[in-house]
């Protein structure tokens, strides 16, 4: 079966790994929605090792901190669905109080239309992620 | 200012220890669907040390993993979203091929009616959860 994200990078990459690697999608509507995607092709959270969760979430967390240095967004959500595309990824997504679902979840009808602020400059994306990922696991 | 998550329990508890508590909230459209709470009100993931997060995510995975378990769905579901309720908390939802929404988020607007499968006891539930926390960190 062909997998989207066993084929494609998913987006401008940010940062990778062996394990793992991070994208900007393009949404015009949310600046700065970051997908990390787990390199292997894996269902689950849990098909992969306690280990390997950790690490993954740990690249999670870092673009979480990354998004929320340069965006300061209200709220920042995190998700791991795939229904449509059951390879482990999780969407890291910028929200604010005008944006176009806001307080509801992106995946619901929109609410209004609005217009999004701009988003980091990959540039920016890269050397903050790069800082975060480079410090030891604590 | 009011929390719902300070305030209530949320749900049918079903584990708890001073950190966190794991509880099955009552969607009669989704069966099983838990919830896993910080007990303190703490807004965004990254407002937690690195140690409390891991705690946190070992608990999420392993009602994953009870509800995998004892459920059998065609696909887990995990979000952190909080706009409405700004207190750390995760949705653990199973899903099926023909549940409301699939493949689409629950957030979505519905796609079918469907008879949901029966819910997961109470007992089983909190059995399943008390043996995969009593195992040691690996």
């Amino acid at each position: 079966m062909a997998c989207e994200l066993c084929d494609q990078v998913g987006g401008a990459l940010l940062w990778r790994d062996e394990l793992c690697r991070v994208v900007q999608v393009n949404e015009p509507a949310y600046p700065g929605f970051c997908r990390v995607i787990w390199q292997a092709h894996s269902k689950e959270m849990g098909d992969l090792s306690s280990a390997q969760r950790q690490h993954l979430m740990r690249v999670v967390f870092a673009v979480e901190q990354a998004l929320s240095k340069l965006m300061r967004p209200d709220k920042i959500n995190l998700a791991s669905l795939g229904n449509l595309t059951p390879h482990v990824h999780w969407h890291i997504i910028p929200r604010f109080h005008d944006d176009a679902h806001f307080p509801q979840a992106i995946w619901s009808a929109p609410l209004r239309v609005n217009t999004p602020p701009p988003a980091p400059s990959l540039n920016d994306l890269r050397i903050t992620l790069d800082e975060l990922l480079q410090t030891p696991y604590d």
